[in-house]
């Protein structure tokens, strides 16, 4: 293709080197697959990512949603690209048969989800929002609400969104001022403001279905007392059509990037009409909306692994034609240019993109395949999958959002001047990564959820279960000589972050959770720098196995770059948690302990 | 000030409490000044910065330069900034009282070219490059061009510009293509193309004169060939007026940030009638051309210094007006929210952007004092400042510029969905830092100049020389108990620093360049750590003696969150050298020694 934004290799090598996606299919879940079924549509995604969505990329980037009389208009395209998926079967590609879905592994629809953010990164704000808030009707409303909404939502016709923050309640979610008032109808009356959701509104769908939190007057406070609601921006009427549904846009954000998708702030109730279906009982809806939140969060991870992924090809390729320069052993005028790849400085960014963006894919399917193995076996296995889902998900959010922007960062400084320019991709690039960190949950909320939530529950299980899993990588890769000094390299850093960990559990126990937390950030990116250490292994481990058979020129190659990016990222990248585990065995309160005026001047 | 972008105390505090400034005005040179007429200027400047240039920030952000036939059109407001400049007096302050400047030292001019800048970042394009500009006519021109040129320069009518890159030659200025051929009246014919001009056109002057890099035919290759010349947009006609010079914008790029001034493209004597004046000797040019290339890299330093600054400002402002969630060990929902700056996430982000910009404020102040004592003293002691100066030259441009570019992201993140907003102040910040890294000499050049030329120059007497510095600093500090664990950690900083560089230089020994050279970007990084711990320390410990003597109550706050921002630096940024010196004491040649079909798949 003339612009590469993904490697159609590194997706098998993956997919059924690294993981062994191919275990699922003897699973009755997914019996009708085969990897000849999975390949066909990564194949099928990979051309409508070249052929429909990255032709759009900068188009839909200057032409940037607007909210004209109530309504927002989007770039015309839009309505094609969800007709697409919807009569694709994309957006319900991983969903039972009974609800027309095709009970494709989790792993693979992300795989095609992220081909797609590849090639244009906004355009799937408009997907995987629909797919999270279907799978989530799916899973917790009544079967009324489920006929009437799922099926247009999978058909590409009808958004979905999570609405959850308002202007006071983002990161604390227990603040929502939203009300929701019974009705002898049985829906409730909805009245609040919702800011900063995403595809809120917009003209290339005929509706938009808000997943909702609520509160129910006289419920208890805190986040003890959401609902979920199902809010439609159109109700559906008695007689087959859709009647407005008092829910209006207030105002359209103009953002630094994610300009191709329209984020919105909403005003409920204005006129005393807006109806809310509430979906499960009673305030439990945050407990419900954390398994969209959930899949949101992979969403994040996976969307700016494929922005990462994106700028690491562009920057690949102007490297490879750029000449400028010479070798500084060789620094004769007389001799022609070289091309700038052949720098030390620039392959060392190059090597960092490349690192950054596989490594975090590889965290990402890793997490698909623990809810492919979570969602389709008994309890025993449910419960050991989920924990280590639960526990890699702030990474493969974190992970891939705040190093994918330092990545994209380095691949601007590639093209130096160029690269911020408006007429070269990167800068765009570099403006739509920002935004993961920030939404579904802040790189400082994942940090809180890792180290005060996931790294504690059940008496820490979920470590012991990311130990044997990791443990498990690390024998297989005894075999291989040339892998040694990197498993010795891992086994340093899991020791490392074991101690730190035993560390700050000490504040735990003194019950001084302020500076349990205060340095969570911290340690979510030195845990983040293990887990991708550990994939690196992995993939070193299968392109080592690769490289032990027969192999093809190319294939040899292949592998020799993988080994060569592992390498990499454990010289440059796994030295990285010296320094913070050298803060984080650290004892003092310094945040904590301060004073807001010691910012006084 | 309604929005504040820089503090006035701190500059206080910097200059004569840290530096000692002072000291400056018992020389010849500086001797009508005083601390007075310093903080006269400082205060006016800051006026100027708040009421001129601040107000026009975002306007000259949203109102790019255009290019329309052929003449570059920007804001209205820059014509009356030129003005106030060069009636104030402000572009030529620093220069000697004979060409109308004002002998003010270097530090002071760039304190107020700070408080510009962090005002208005682009706006101050115009300012410096004219100052450059200005400076390096004075020092190498004839006197019929330091008479017709330099006037109308420091007076604001007629913009100054740096003109070395060309397509095929940024980075590597030794293929510059641009050719001057001899006339027999003296002037030499100019043709080629410029890229990336800064100003390089624009209708607020009424001229725009170009120290340009070429080549005259016949010289000798590479950057032995280079000349200086002066080409102006129009030159003077015998009868006092201006004519067309053939020198014509054929484009204006498209930018990220820095929007409020323009980049240009220029073609050279297509009509061959473009007319370049000869500065200094043939073939020279380079040599010339560093004396305003260094202080453009002190200047994008201050430059990136200064938005880190504002950035800060601004996410200190929001954190302590914002409430949103409750402490850990209090999260009943009854209870109030609380300001975000009570969070230790939000306040460790706050310290670290108040670390970076008052950090990399005292590397540029230490470097500007360095040049006022390098410039008006004897010749050992304008050697040792020149050393002094070149060696931190590559920090004070380089470290402002990356740590600034996560510093603005940070504060970006303090205001979570709103940073991502253009209805917020953050986001251009963020637009506008990222061009540091790039122009004046990529971090990557930085890197290999300050490894490559300035730590091996004249058998490492610079570095000798540096540590001589710091050295003072550490015995300074012996007399106050509570910064003994802070020198304590600068003196095991400065052993890392010592040992990498050691280990490097055995390369360079076996004459292997590229090893030497091919972590050189890791090397500055760690280098520029210990420099800006050293400026901490310095800080600390004038702040030590502040709170030994009587002090107000304000004051005493302030020295105490010097003194806490000082440990923050020490707990939390220093150890970052660790996992930089783990990756520098290796010697494989990991990315010297690769092939580039590594990155084949």
């Amino acid at each position: 293709m003339a612009n590469k934004f993904a490697g159609r290799r590194n997706l098998d090598f993956l997919l059924f080197e690294v993981h062994d996606v191919e275990r699922l299919f003897s699973l009755p879940y997914f019996e009708d697959h085969t990897r000849q079924t999975c390949e066909l549509a990564i194949d099928t995604a990979m051309k409508l990512a070249a052929n429909l969505l990255y032709p759009y990329l900068r188009e839909m980037d200057e032409k940037e949603p607007v909210l004209e009389e109530g309504a927002v208009r989007v770039h015309p395209v839009v309505r094609t690209m969800m007709k697409e998926w919807g009569e694709g079967g994309w957006l319900g590609s991983a969903m039972p048969y009974e609800v027309g879905g095709q009970q494709m592994p989790v792993t693979i629809r992300m795989v095609c989800d992220y081909l797609f953010a590849a090639a244009n990164f906004s355009a799937t704000g408009y997907s995987l929002l629909t797919t999270g808030a279907a799978h989530l009707i799916l899973t917790h409303a009544s079967d009324a609400l489920k006929e009437t909404f799922v099926p247009p939502m999978l058909a590409g016709k009808w958004q979905g969104t999570m609405a959850l923050t308002e202007p006071q309640a983002g990161s604390s979610l227990s603040d929502i001022l939203t009300r929701a008032e019974p009705t002898e109808q049985g829906y409730y009356k909805i009245s609040g403001q919702k800011i900063f959701i995403s595809a809120g509104d917009h003209d290339g769908v005929d509706n938009v279905v808000h997943m909702m939190l609520a509160k129910i007057k006289g419920g208890p406070p805190g986040v003890k007392g959401i609902s979920l609601f199902l809010v439609p921006k159109k109700r559906p009427t008695e007689n087959g059509g859709l009647e407005a549904n008092d829910v209006n846009v207030s105002a359209v954000y103009h953002k630094l990037g994610y300009r191709g998708c329209p984020i919105t702030q909403l005003s409920l109730g204005e006129n005393g009409d807006c109806r809310g279906f509430l979906v499960g009982e009673p305030h439990k809806g945050l407990t419900y909306m954390f398994q969209m939140m959930n899949e949101a969060r992979l969403g994040v991870g996976m969307q700016a692994t494929a922005i990462t992924s994106a700028a690491y090809y562009a920057s690949l390729e102007y490297a490879g034609q750029r000449l400028q320069g010479r070798k500084p052993s060789t620094k004769d005028p007389a001799l022609p240019q070289v091309s700038i790849i052949e720098h030390a400085d620039i392959r060392r960014m190059l090597l960092f993109q490349r690192a950054v963006s596989e490594g975090a894919l590889s965290v990402i399917l890793q997490c698909g395949l623990y809810a492919d193995l979570a969602g389709t076996q008994d309890a025993a296995a449910r419960e050991r999958y989920e924990l280590l889902l639960d526990l890699l998900t702030p990474v493969a959010k974190s992970y891939p959002s705040e190093n994918g922007i330092i990545s994209v960062s380095q691949g601007l400084q590639i093209l130096g001047g160029y690269g911020y320019c408006r007429e070269f991709p990167l800068e765009q690039y570099y403006r739509d990564i920002r935004i993961h960190p920030i939404h579904e949950g802040t790189t400082g909320i994942q940090a809180m959820d890792l180290l005060g939530r996931k790294v504690v529950m059940k008496q820490g299980r979920a470590v012991q279960l990311f130990l044997e899993e990791v443990g498990e990588t690390i024998r297989a890769s005894a075999a291989h000589e040339a892998l040694k000094p990197y498993t010795a390299r891992l086994e340093e850093g899991l020791e490392k972050w074991r101690a730190v960990t035993m560390h700050r559990l000490q504040f735990a126990m003194k019950n001084d959770l302020e500076n349990f937390l205060a340095d969570a950030t911290l340690y979510l990116e030195l845990f983040g720098i293990v887990v991708v250490a550990w994939q690196w292994l992995a993939q070193g481990l299968a392109a080592s196995k690769g490289l032990d058979g027969p192999c093809s020129d190319a294939s040899r190659r292949f592998y020799e770059g993988k080994l060569h990016t592992m390498r990499y990222f454990f010289h440059y990248e796994m030295p990285k948690i010296n320094g913070l585990a050298a803060r984080l065995m650290e004892s003092d309160d310094l945040t904590v302990g301060m004073h807001s005026s010691v910012f006084d001047d």
